[in-house]
C-alpha cells in the first residue's frame, strides 16, 4: 500500500503516523511550502514536494489533508489517477471530489495537536464513498489504522462535527473559565485538573444526563445564587452561569 | 487513627475506602437512615448508627459529610469532643463549625460516584483550620490520603466550587448537547467519546486557552453560520452556540 499525503497539519502528521504503525508505505508528502512537506516527510521517510505537477501517479491512495477552503483546488490537480482520493475534513461534502474517477472520505472524528502523542488505533474514523468498491477499499484500510470505523454520510458527518464542536471546543472554553476564575485568586489549575478528566472519564460508560451533578440539577437556588455573587466581575461568565443552569434544571425536569 | 464518619453519600463512601487504604480505622458509619449507615458501614468493617448520642466520644477525626444544609444541625450534636472535626463542603464556611473544639474542612475537589472508582491518591484534597496545631493534624492526615494537598481559605474554596461548575457540571452538559445531537440521527455516542476524553487529557499538562481549536477560535464564519443552520430546530442549542463562539472569538483577539 503505498499513500501519498496532501497537506502537513496535525491531521496530517498523525495519518502519517498511523499509515507507519500499519506497515503502509507513505512515499511523498506535499504541502503548498516545502518546509513543512519535509518536517513531516522526514519523520515517516517520505519525498517532500511543494509542487503537485511532481506527484507520484501510480499511488495507492491520497489522502488530501489541508483546510477546507483548499480542498477544491488541491482535487483539481488530482484528476484522472486511478488510486483512491479521499478527504478528511468533517464539514465538506463528499460531492467536492466529484471529478475524481476513486474517491472518499475518511474523517478521523479527533482533537489532534502535533505534539501530542495519541493511540490512533481508538480513533473514531468516518468513512464514505458513492461506490461500493471504493468503499471497501477505504474500510480495509481504516480498519488496519484503528479498531473504530464507521460508515457515515455526508449529511450525519456534518452533525458530528457540529456535535464536536459541543463536546470538544466549548468545554475546553469552559476549561479557560475556570483556569482564569482560580488564576484570579492566584490558585493553581493543578487543583481543577483532575475533576475536568475525572468527568470525561465518567462518559465513557455512562450516559451524560444519568451522570449530571452540581447545583442546577439538584435545582439548589442558593448556592446557585452565591455563585452568581462570586461572578459579578464577570457579566461574560454570569451570562453562561444562568443560562447554562436553566437548561440543565430543564433538561431534568 | 480512629474516625468517626457522619454521612454515607457518595463522599463519605469514597473517603471511607481511602482512610481504609491508609490503614487508618473506620470505627462508626452514622446516617440519618440505618439502611444507609449500614450499606457503608459494612464495607469497612464499622459500626452502623443512625443515632448521634451514640458516637463514640474517643474518636481522633469526625468528618461530617452531609448536605450542606445539614451540617450545622449535625456539628451542634458534636461539641465538647475532643477530635478533630472537619466538614468535606466546598461551598462552606468554616465558622459553621465555630462551637467545635478543634475543626477545619477537608473538601475533597472532585466529582465523586459510588459506582465510579477512582484513584483517591490524586484526588485534590483542600484543607483548612484556624488552628495552627488543628491544622497540623488534618494536614498529616490529608497527605496519608492523597499526594494532592492544598492550603484553601474559605473564600479560595467558595471560589473553587464555582469553578468546578464551570469545568465539571457545564462540559457534562455540553457532553449531554452532543449525545442527544448524535442520537437524532441514530448516530452512536461511541463516536463521540474518545473527543471527549481527549480535549480532558490535553489540558492535563497544556493551558487551555493555548490549545482550544474550533471554527471560533479560527475565525471560521463560514463553518459557524452552517452549524447555525443545522441548529434551526433547538434554538436553546443555537444560543449557547452563538454566545460561546463569541466569548472564545472575544478571548483570543
Amino acid at each position: 500500500m503505498r499513500v501519498v499525503l496532501l497537506g502537513s497539519g496535525n491531521v496530517a502528521t498523525h495519518l502519517a503516523q498511523a499509515f507507519i504503525a500499519a506497515d503502509m508505505q507513505v512515499v511523498q508528502v506535499w504541502s503548498y511550502t516545502l518546509e513543512n512537506a519535509n518536517a513531516l516527510a522526514e519523520k515517516v521517510g517520505a519525498a517532500a514536494l511543494a509542487d503537485l505537477d511532481l506527484i507520484d501517479r501510480d499511488a495507492d491512495l491520497y489522502v488530501i489533508s489541508v483546510k477546507d477552503d483548499a480542498i477544491a483546488s488541491v482535487a483539481g490537480q488530482l484528476k484522472g489517477l486511478d488510486g483512491l482520493v479521499v478527504h478528511t475534513s468533517g464539514a465538506t461534502d463528499l460531492a467536492i471530489l466529484q471529478d475524481i474517477v476513486h474517491s472518499g472520505v475518511l474523517y478521523p472524528l479527533q482533537t489532534f495537536s502535533k505534539t501530542q502523542a495519541l493511540d490512533f488505533s481508538k480513533v473514531p474514523l468516518c468513512l464514505e464513498s458513492a461506490d461500493d468498491g471504493d468503499y471497501l477499499k477505504l474500510d480495509n484500510i481504516a480498519k488496519q489504522l484503528s479498531t473504530a470505523v464507521f460508515k457515515i454520510s455526508s449529511a450525519e458527518r456534518k452533525v458530528l462535527h457540529v456535535a464536536a464542536v459541543f463536546v470538544c471546543n466549548f468545554p475546553n472554553y469552559l476549561y479557560q473559565v475556570g483556569q482564569e476564575l482560580v488564576a484570579e485568586h492566584d490558585l493553581s489549575f493543578d487543583l481543577l485538573r483532575p475533576l475536568i478528566l475525572e468527568t470525561a472519564l465518567k462518559v465513557q460508560h455512562a450516559n451524560p444526563a444519568a451522570v449530571q451533578t452540581g447545583p442546577a440539577v439538584r435545582g439548589d437556588e442558593k448556592t446557585m445564587q452565591r455563585h452568581m455573587g462570586l461572578l459579578t466581575n464577570h457579566p461574560v461568565w454570569q451570562d453562561i452561569y444562568e443560562s447554562v443552569s436553566k437548561n440543565i434544571k430543564n433538561t431534568h425536569i
